[in-house]
């Protein structure tokens, strides 16, 4: 049977399947739901064992680690997911529940359909196609899926570095990762560290009367948004000392590929909704993506944000700033120059602290001359009839480098099959139904290849 | 039976009236609450009719009024106060609930027990006892009681707008002020203007990955910040063009008062907690606070506020923000400046819009010659043992110019017993009994003087 006629023959239950998996409320960042995160990786483990692999947890909340032995003199494959999701907050936004999965239109809509339950479903897809197909998976696999992707992966990385090498493979895949669009496959060749820092600036001991004590007490809110503002100029270019020392120019070749495609300020106001599109000059919107470093202001709050007015100054703002990095930037050191610039440029009257929410994450890349970029090239142009183009994407996966370690230095495919007007981590994020059953066959493919290469 | 004695017998039973009073949640910022304040206007006119008043409920939020006619040629008192609260946010830092009045050391805490509440009820207890000590309360009273001061007075700023003059009298009485401190009684001659904004900054159409959109999208809470930092800059000045124009010089006499009390940076230091006092320089605290106008962000919030990271871009970000405009400072124009500079400063990438939360309110200020003045200087002192300190204070009570005007241009007197360190508009707001004990005195003296100068 062929991966076309298996999927069109199962394409209800397995719908039904993936629903089973969204329904988790998976949250990472937030404790209240670190259950599910249990319950989620226990549905994981179990649906690993029915394909026969042997599985176990890890750490809490749990990495999955199943392990499917084949053949002798077959590749091992390492396959890495995550089962938790972003907080669907604001859930007001919502159209349908983010918990309560739901097809309309071509796309299946729940939080994680795209980011990454939808996709690591595909892999268990393929797997089960194998299994019914021909009995066995022509391969030997680790699936390693954790639960706090979207946090700063602390259990597993913690996890690996306590077990270098211990899950040595051959080539490592990952799709978690988007198209350019719908019409342009893509192969991810790179994407961008994360350094998540908090900026508390305290004031009085207790929110004051504005009017009793306005004139004599410095406002935090306003403390805090002159630090902001100093962060990144009007001009969108980053002003921490010694941020953009270490970035290097991209290659004519790949600077040449940013400029073709139409990736133009109109194609990002189509997908984001600005009202104008911004950025540094001298750079495509497709470069500031994805070879330029850049800061966000992920969160902000402070006093009375309640309906009507509240006459106050505020005893404290804070603030949820975060850094993109790109190759050559060292996340510890851009924390370190971000730390001390903060502390530098603080106001008089305030407290001003700063904190890491979780461990720096450095860039990552995938070799495009490796065997296994081009079977993934050749696999993916089969299922979606046209060569992928390989380009740098602007988010983040913190953990591959340290993966890429405990697993001997591997290339690591980023093969994912999420479009940018996917609205991951925001209210209505979906996965197309046509990424999903193309994504199948590419991966069918790939699997395949690999096991022809033994 | 004189008002000390009066007062020694009825002590617990007052303070159980008060607590009655302060249960209502009456807060006038939230819509949910607005049949608690209609609960409470009802309360009041219950009181008032059992004290011989003739009452009615003006408008929604209804205004008490409350008339109780004199002897022929006795004076007619119009007094204002307000029975509407603050919101108690955030809760977590009450010791005991806002709205369950609880008895610690020698204060009574509870949202509103020192604004304005408990002041308000200084009133009733003094019109209490003339009637039981005297069968008469000695002059006539207009009493009106508001429930919208703490969000901008729109129901009674209609009323009086359109009863222009309809509340003629010879004095009026405010006690919603504060002493300098316990051991410093003061009467209030001069409350600063208000104008209260918000500020929202749209950008994307939804919150977006910040990884996949870092780069090419303004991002809204960074676009908030440029433009509050560039409204009051690290020295303290507001940046708002033409804001200082009409502000005019203190008299020599004032700016000595202002530099001979002990309102040192310690001393505010504190009463606030903050690590260091600021100010414009060349003002001393005091000055800053009372004849300085100055500038507040109230609240603050974008994008993701909760536990741990969420890596987006938010769609918005939004502030309230509030100034304090001092003598011949107009509000109008001040708002109208600030609207502009605003507008005009918003950086590219995202659309800025700026609105009013209430109507504009010009300062205020007593004549210090008037009789009424020094009949409430000479009550003041006879009850706390001191002459008392006529100072301007930082904050506003909107309505008094509009309720100038409809009394007949009639001098107001600011007689408030509250203490810096109630903690009024913050959590543990509280009212000294020593302060409510004596101000009942003060207040009796008052009106017993002015009675007697008919």
């Amino acid at each position: 049977m062929t991966i076309d006629q298996w999927i069109e023959e199962r394409k209800e239950v397995l719908l039904s399947e993936l629903m089973e998996f969204l329904r988790f409320p998976s949250i990472s960042a937030q404790k209240k739901h670190w259950d599910d995160l249990h319950r989620t990786a226990l549905w994981l483990k179990d649906r690993l064992e029915r394909l026969g692999f042997t599985t176990t947890l890890l750490g809490e909340p749990p990495v999955v680690w199943g392990h499917y032995k084949g053949a002798q003199e077959t590749p091992t494959v390492v396959f890495y997911g995550h089962y938790d999701v972003q907080p669907p907050d604001p859930l007001s936004l919502w159209e349908s529940p983010p918990f309560e999965p739901q097809i309309r239109g071509e796309a299946i809509y729940a939080r994680g359909a795209a980011d990454d339950k939808g996709q690591v479903f595909a892999h268990l897809a393929v797997w089960q196609y194998f299994m019914e197909s021909q009995g066995r998976i022509p391969l030997s696999i680790h699936a390693l899926i954790e639960g706090e992707e979207e946090t700063g992966s602390k259990t597993f990385s913690q996890i690996l570095r306590e077990n270098e090498k211990a899950w040595r493979g051959d080539v490592g895949i990952v799709s978690d990762t988007a198209f350019f669009s719908k019409d342009v496959p893509t192969l991810t060749i790179g994407l961008r560290g994360l350094v998540y820092t908090e900026i508390r600036v305290c004031g009085p001991a207790r929110d004051l009367h504005s009017g009793g004590f306005g004139g004599v007490v410095a406002n935090p809110a306003l403390a805090l948004a002159h630090i902001l503002s100093a962060l990144k100029g009007p001009d969108e270019r980053v002003r921490i000392p010694g941020f953009y020392e270490k970035v290097r120019p991209a290659s004519a070749a790949e600077r040449r590929w940013n400029w073709e495609l139409p990736a133009n300020e109109a194609h990002y106001q189509r997908l984001t909704g600005a009202p104008a599109i911004v950025g540094e000059v001298g750079f495509s919107p497709l470069e500031r993506i994805g070879i330029r470093p850049t800061l966000d202001v992920n969160g902000l709050w402070s006093g009375y944000t309640g309906e009507g007015s509240k006459t106050i100054i505020p005893a404290e703002a804070v603030a949820k700033v975060s850094m993109r990095l790109v190759p050559h930037q060292e996340p510890r050191e851009v924390w370190e120059s971000f730390r001390q610039y903060v502390e530098r440029i603080a106001p008089s009257g305030v407290t001003v602290s700063v904190s890491l929410l979780h461990e720096p994450a450095p860039p990552f890349e995938t070799p495009v001359d490796s065997l296994a970029y081009q079977l993934a090239a050749a696999a993916m142009e089969r299922a979606f009839g046209k060569a992928p183009l390989p380009l740098r994407e602007g988010g983040s996966i913190p953990i591959l480098n340290l993966l890429q370690q405990a697993t001997g230095g591997i290339p690591i495919v980023l093969m994912g099959f999420g479009l940018p007007s996917d609205a991951v981590h925001s209210p209505n994020e979906h996965f197309q139904l046509n990424q999903l059953w193309k994504g199948i066959k590419a991966l069918a493919y790939f699997y395949e290849s690999l096991a022809a290469k033994k």
